[in-house]
């Protein structure tokens, strides 16, 4: 009935309808739909209400949108053109605060038309088109990059957690957590998947088990409550989870849950792992404590997806999106540029300053 | 709209109905009903589809209900009496594997008939009436002791977690982990309360949220994978959970998400209390490997509650009903008998001799 995921990408330029083109990410399972953007208020909507989500997909979401505003702005007069296209950037940088690719990916642009000041604002529009078209294609390496590093780590036969969805469905395609999976399964390894549901939004449940499944991967869903079980047991050797913003010292900032993962992997000894393209490492932030969490609404949790309400009316509740995994918690980050294993401080500087040599 | 909970006992044996009176916990907190079972099928059911669930409730239920299978037996003689009340105490022993006060409440049901083999039929059954009521009217004075107890570990204003519940709506009334919260609002203390909505089956959400919020208690709700990030918040003095099973090691089984909660205690030094009737420690389970783990249907976690299925088809799931906090992370079990510390193995035992003398 559905499609396979894996025949589409999450997020892409369609030039022919001059829109952005996403899979609808709040449809999955049930139904599979390529929604086309075309309108800014429709591309910000969208990330807000999260029809696309995932750090990296919503970075190429925002530099192809901001693109398409681009084309909108009718003025050939730089400081006109500039302005406008200012602030549509500031416009999709509202629509959500954690992850830091959104920024990242929207301050590559604005740097294309900063840079490129002088030229036409023609021209300007042809190398924003390009910057764009930039960013979506190294999210395909880096993905790639990110699960060659990652199955080194791990071997045939191995059981893999994961939490929420950092897979294809979170990037272009191939995803960060998932990479290695998916990069395996193409060299012949075979792999145990066990998807946290992910509450409130369930995004385990509904697109990590789709993916995992749809490629034939043996996929085990269960309760974010029953990671530590599943652990216990014996059936986990590593823990791969994505990141929506990595600090200077490590701290790994994912989907809510992650910290506690982190915490009860460390307890039984299974690895670990963040997956964090380079784009999501914020040294800007020295810790976690720099890094802002958002809160979403309490319908999330007491009556989304549920056929009535299932808490008493009035009740307060609490629906932070994101938390912090401590980076002592962390056994390696993996990166496109390789494994950065503690101490992180250091480490992690150091992949920024050899890439500037 | 809906009723004070707290005006109703969970359970009890209405005599004028012949009938075990239940509020059907299914329907909370939408809409609340009062169940009458009077056939030992119904009753088999009620506690199997978790119509009446939380480990004491179910004790009393089951005591109950073999009383009013008695009642039904219309043989005078002794051993074939015997013979069907001991195949309806089987019968009704099936229907939840874990929790053992199921089977602590139908031994001293069995016993009392046992015991008063000499005497007529009918005077074993009122002897029975008087166990069962026994049965319901001691878990009252256990839940308060509790109460007391847990009571005096916690201060006025203390942020107090729960998960699942172990509240009015798990025993008689007053509840195990939720008692030192329902006494000391008696007593004029107030507590901030969060409660983890315990997937799948948000026990948490529609029982412990409605329990609390009717009484005024302040309180929120959360996801279970939130309860790293509230501890970490510094919201949190106690964690306070009900117990299925306690092992002779002081290994505590309790609703699924109970160990990796009492590891993230740990980690952030929250103590870790569980609240345990000494009808739920099972001497004879040295450890938690000694104890059965009730799996459920698939169908709880991908398509309950929900508008829609929220899995793809086919994917596997595992639905591990409780699992166990291992006793080196549990601060203290708290008994009507008093507050029990470590070392466990020597200290749980010496509560059941200090009884003996």
């Amino acid at each position: 009935m559905i499609k396979n995921i894996t025949d589409y990408e999450t997020v892409s330029l369609d030039e022919g309808r001059g829109a952005l083109a996403i899979i609808d990410q709040t449809r999955l399972p049930g139904s599979f739909e390529i929604l086309y953007l075309t309108k800014l208020e429709d591309i910000h909507r969208a990330i807000r209400s999260l029809q696309v989500r995932g750090a990296p997909a919503i970075g190429v979401a925002a530099a192809i949108g901001l693109y398409l505003a681009a084309l909108e702005i009718d003025s050939a007069e730089y400081e006109v053109f500039y302005g406008r296209f200012k602030a549509a950037s500031d416009y999709l940088a509202s629509s959500r605060p954690t992850a830091v690719n959104l920024f990242w990916a929207l301050r590559r642009m604005e740097e294309t038309a900063r840079q490129n000041c002088a030229l036409p604002v023609p021209r300007i529009k042809e190398l924003l088109r390009a910057e764009a078209i930039a960013i979506h294609d190294e999210d395909i390496g880096v993905c790639r990059a990110i699960g060659e590093h990652g199955l080194s780590l791990i071997k045939d036969g191995d059981g893999i957690l994961t939490h929420c969805n950092a897979g294809w469905l979170a990037t272009v395609k191939y995803g960060t957590a998932l990479a290695p999976i998916y990069i395996g399964r193409m060299k012949g390894y075979s792999f145990r998947v066990f998807t946290c549901e992910t509450r409130p939004l369930l995004q385990g449940a509904r697109l990590s088990s789709l993916e995992m499944s749809s490629i034939g991967a043996d996929t085990t869903l269960i309760c974010d409550s029953m990671a530590s079980q599943v652990m216990k047991n014996g059936w986990v050797q590593a823990v791969f989870v994505g990141c929506d913003r990595l600090a200077a010292n490590g701290d790994a900032c994912n989907k809510i849950g992650t910290s506690g993962l982190a915490i009860i992997a460390k307890h039984y000894g299974v690895p670990f792992y963040v997956c964090a393209p380079t784009s999501t490492i914020d040294l800007s932030a020295k810790s976690a404590e720099d890094i802002v969490i958002e809160e979403r609404p309490p319908e999330e949790i007491t009556e989304m997806w549920f056929k009535e309400r299932m808490a008493p009316e009035g009740v307060k509740v609490y629906n932070p999106a994101f938390d912090c995994a401590d980076a002592a918690l962390v056994t390696a980050v993996i990166t496109e540029r390789g494994i950065v294993r503690p101490p992180f401080g250091k480490n992690l500087a150091a992949l920024f300053q050899e890439r500037k040599i």
